[in-house]
Parts: structure tokens; C-alpha cells; sequence
């Protein structure tokens, strides 16, 4: 896996971004909303995750007999997801996987299950919808406690679609599959912030998201755009360092040299015009080094590509 | 004014929130978008922002003789705006003021600029489009030296409406005046993330957007909303520690507490509902300590004030 220098950590830190200790595997999913969308999906959702990423999950785990949690706060029916995950984790040998059952913001707040954060090597948050997460998890005394472990200690955090999604800094929740050409046809708030300067998206091929990303990244091109097509993956260490794992493609979307755009001209509904977007697409162990505003960071990207 | 505490700062670094060593002031404003929507109010609207507030910038400049820098790239017609800024600094005694022109993402990448912004003592983001902002500076080598400056040095950065806006995380763009109470009557996006885990709006009580703040605070109430009144604004220390000055109000709403909200479940176009919203009225010389996932601070913030 590609590493960035030390400059490239000496300048992050002169930003003020925080090098954490801890790796994040953010999924590219194939969950639903709702069973009522995608009857009957909620067994093969899980499953869909393939051997390679979990196996990866698993592998990146610290420490004798890890402890996994299995947080399906994303979901509207947290009982039949989380038990498959816990199934899929044993079959993978891990002998001890927990669910965290948060519905609620004072769940978030219940201090057992703070407890399980502070034990766990591991955490899944799982599909559903994003806005759940952030709007139930934000702020809260749950997430700060796992910020803090994946900044200071080897904590691996994966999520998988919606938990994917809500990893980045900006958090795209809505837009139509196949649109999002025009003005605000898209929508997004603040996310989880544990991968900085990034925008992630999921389903990414699949659903036809990468207009939607595109009107993200124009927006605000200080956050590039992840899209992860299903049964794949971004491993991400150090905060910058990305390492494609699964069977399909990572596109980045990268609008630092965006010379022209007339987003912020037009009325909302009126399609939207961009220059010069560069994207990436990235296969199976292929690597990226995230810019977050440093031109070193992306040359050692492009050398290690 | 109150400071946090010691422990708090450290409660802050373990969460990897850099403690800024610059200050920000961020004004309420009264700008609008376009000469259109409010013919002949080029002239009044800088103007609006008062001599307390403009003052109390020039009083926390640091050095002898320092050097301020004014950037109209929010504006569509940033020339009568500069100038008009130009004007007002020299009233105050400053005597080196320079233009820092950016109208396009090639200009944010002007070495010129950015020798401008090493030579600066203090920075003046003008009114106009936040959109705009975040298009043409988000992820530029401009605001990656600005950035810097303001964690590592003593740099006051002053945004005023849509400047103000852009330098939070979260960064509301659109919603109907006095509108808003619809799922997605509001757009948002990653503002420049200047200030950390807030949303700021701005023209608060004039355009009647508390409503579109309650909703983006429900989204992530990891991001606190602070709305700032017209001739109103808060002065920034140390990255949490809040000060209003002016003649409004400052509107600070906490979602933190949030015990139930239906904005995740709810289809687009339909009205929300929040319960337990916590908001804060504060008037000249109040302060506030932002609570950044942090409990301590929090009581920090009620004792003090």
C-alpha cells in the first residue's frame, strides 16, 4: 500500500488534521432503505458484502480474540441485519461480535454502551439511510467515544452503504438514480467527519450517482468525491491513505482544477455546467492518496499508482 | 470573556480538533446576492455593518501597521464592494488595505495571493453568494495557506453574510425566506470549515430562517447552528470560545438533546418535526463556549455565562 511521506504528514498536521491511528473500510453496499423498495433483499444484502472485504475487515483487526460491534443504528429494522452480520463474523471465526442497539439519541447517550466502544477492536455500522445516522448519532456521546479510539488507537471502523456514506465530511442523502443534473436535485448535510475532506457515495454505478457527486464536488471541491460501486471498498489509514479492496471500481472525483463552473450562477432546477473535473477509476488493490488541499500528497499518489 | 479550560482544550486535541491560534469574527451582514433583488443597496450594505463591530476587528489585529486584506470573491461584482471596504478600513486608521481579486479557481491559485495572505494581518470575506465561496476557493492553495495562517498564527479572518456562512462546516445555501419547515426546502453543503461542528446562517431574524437552521441541525446535530442577526456577530477564540458583539441577537440552536425527529424517515417535500431543540438568545457581549461533542465545555459555557 502506498504511504504518504512524512512532508505530506508534517503539512496535515500544519492544517490541522489530526492523523489517526485507527483504519476505516468504507463499503459500497447493497442495502435498501426500506423492504419495501427491494423485497426480500435484506438476506442477500448482507451477503453481498463479499468474503474478500470482510476477510480484509477481519484481517485489519488488532489485538487476541477481538471484540466486533455490530451497530445497525442506519436501519430501520436493526434486528434481522444485525443478526446476519453477527452470523457472517462467526463464520469468519470471530469468536466475540456484540450489537449495539441504538434507535434513539439517548441510546446514543446509554453508557453500557459506551462500554462496548472502549472494548472493541472492530465496528460495522450497517446499511439503511444515512440522514438516520447523522441525525440520531451526531453530536452524541457514542460517536465522540468512537472518534476518539480511531484517532488515538488502532480502532478499525467499516460501514457499509449508508455507513459508508455517513463516514465523509459532506453527505450526499438524496437524489434521484440516474439524475441530479439539475440545480439542488441532490442533497446533502454534514456527515460523520471520521474521513475528512471527502464526499462518499455508494451504489455508486449501479444507482447512476456520479452526476450527484459531480454537483457535490463543484460545490465544494476542498472535499473530493469516493464513489463506491457494490462489493467494493476503500481501506483508508492514516486519514489519507486509500487502498481499493473487492470486485468492482472505485471513481474519484477530483474538482481542485475545476476552472470553470456556473453552479453557484444559476437557479436551483437549472442544469449545471462544470470544466475540467478530473476522475479516477480505481480497480482491486489499486491505491490514492487523498489530497486534502496538499499538491505533495497527490504527486506520490499518482507515482505509487 | 469566558475560555474553556484547560481540560477541555485537551478533550478537544484528543478528538483531533486543532485549537486554532487565530481569531474569526463572523458578522451578520446585509448584503444581498444580486443588484436586482435590492436595487441601490451595494452602497448601504457595507456600510450596515457598524463601527463596533468593524472596530473591534481592527482591535484585535496583531502587529504594528498592520495589513488587511479584503476578498469581494463571494461577490458578482466585487469591484464597488472592495472599494467601498477600502474606504471604510482607512476611516478606521488601517493603513495598508489591499484587494485580493479571485473571480475563478485559476485566481485562488495566484502565487501573488498567496504571498498577500503570508503578508496579512487580518482578512475580510465580503457578502455575496456563499455557493460562489465555496466553488472558487474550497480546496485552493488560496485557502490552504489562509487555513494554515489561522491555526499556526495570530490571523483574524472576518466573513460578513454569505462570508460569514461559508466559514462553518456545515453551509447552508438555500431556503425560502421565512420557509424551510419542508424536508429538503433547504440545501446545504461543506462550507470551508474554518469554524468546526457549526452551522452558521445569517440575515437570522429578517429573513425568518430558524426554521431551515432547526433543520439542518436535525440532520447532524453534530453541528451546532449559530444565526446571526443583521449588524450582529460573534467573535471566535481558540476555535470554541464565542463572543456576540452588536446590536442583534445571536441564535444558537443545540440539537445535541434531541429525543425524537422524524426528518429521516420523512419523504422530500413533507414537514418535519423535532423534539427538545435547545436554543440560546444572546445578546452583546454574551458568551459561549462551543460544545464540539464535548459535555465539559458545555457546562463551561452555562457558568460562564
Amino acid at each position: 500500500m502506498a504511504t504518504a511521506s512524512k512532508s505530506t504528514h508534517k503539512k496535515a498536521q500544519q492544517l490541522g488534521l489530526a492523523i489517526p491511528k485507527g483504519t476505516l473500510l468504507a463499503i459500497g453496499g447493497k442495502e435498501s432503505k426500506s423492504q419495501e423498495e427491494r423485497p426480500d433483499s435484506q438476506e442477500e444484502n448482507t451477503k453481498f458484502i463479499s468474503e474478500q472485504i470482510l476477510k480484509r475487515f477481519v484481517k485489519e483487526l488488532y489485538g487476541k480474540d477481538p471484540l466486533v460491534l455490530v451497530v445497525p443504528a442506519a436501519s430501520s429494522e436493526p434486528e434481522p441485519v444485525a443478526k446476519e452480520y453477527v452470523k457472517l463474523f462467526k463464520e469468519l471465526g470471530i469468536k466475540r461480535v456484540e450489537v449495539v442497539d441504538i434507535r434513539t439519541r439517548d441510546d446514543a447517550k446509554d453508557p453500557e454502551k459506551i462500554k462496548q466502544v472502549d472494548a472493541a477492536a472492530g465496528i460495522m455500522l450497517t446499511g439503511g439511510d444515512q440522514l438516520r445516522l447523522t441525525s440520531i448519532l451526531g453530536g452524541s456521546p457514542f460517536l465522540e467515544r468512537l472518534k476518539e479510539r480511531y484517532l488515538n488507537e488502532k480502532l478499525v471502523v467499516a460501514g457499509t452503504s449508508a455507513g459508508a456514506s455517513a463516514m465523509s465530511t459532506n453527505m450526499i442523502y438524496r437524489g434521484e438514480a440516474q439524475g441530479g443534473m439539475l440545480k439542488d436535485e441532490m442533497s446533502s448535510t454534514a456527515g460523520l467527519d471520521l474521513l475528512k475532506n471527502v464526499a462518499i457515495d455508494t451504489h455508486f454505478i449501479d444507482r447512476g450517482r456520479i452526476i450527484r457527486m459531480a454537483q457535490a464536488v463543484a460545490q465544494n471541491p476542498g472535499c473530493i468525491g469516493i464513489g463506491l460501486e457494490e462489493d467494493t471498498a476503500i481501506l483508508v489509514k492514516n486519514g489519507i491513505e486509500v487502498e481499493v479492496v473487492g470486485s468492482g471500481l472505485v471513481t474519484i472525483l477530483d474538482g481542485m482544477d475545476i476552472s470553470s463552473t456556473n453552479i453557484y450562477e444559476i437557479e436551483s432546477g437549472d442544469p449545471f455546467t462544470i470544466y475540467d473535473l478530473k476522475m479516477h477509476l480505481l480497480g482491486d488493490g489499486k491505491t490514492y492518496i487523498i489530497p486534502a488541499f496538499n499538491k505533495e500528497a497527490n504527486a506520490g499518489a499518482k507515482s505509487a499508482a
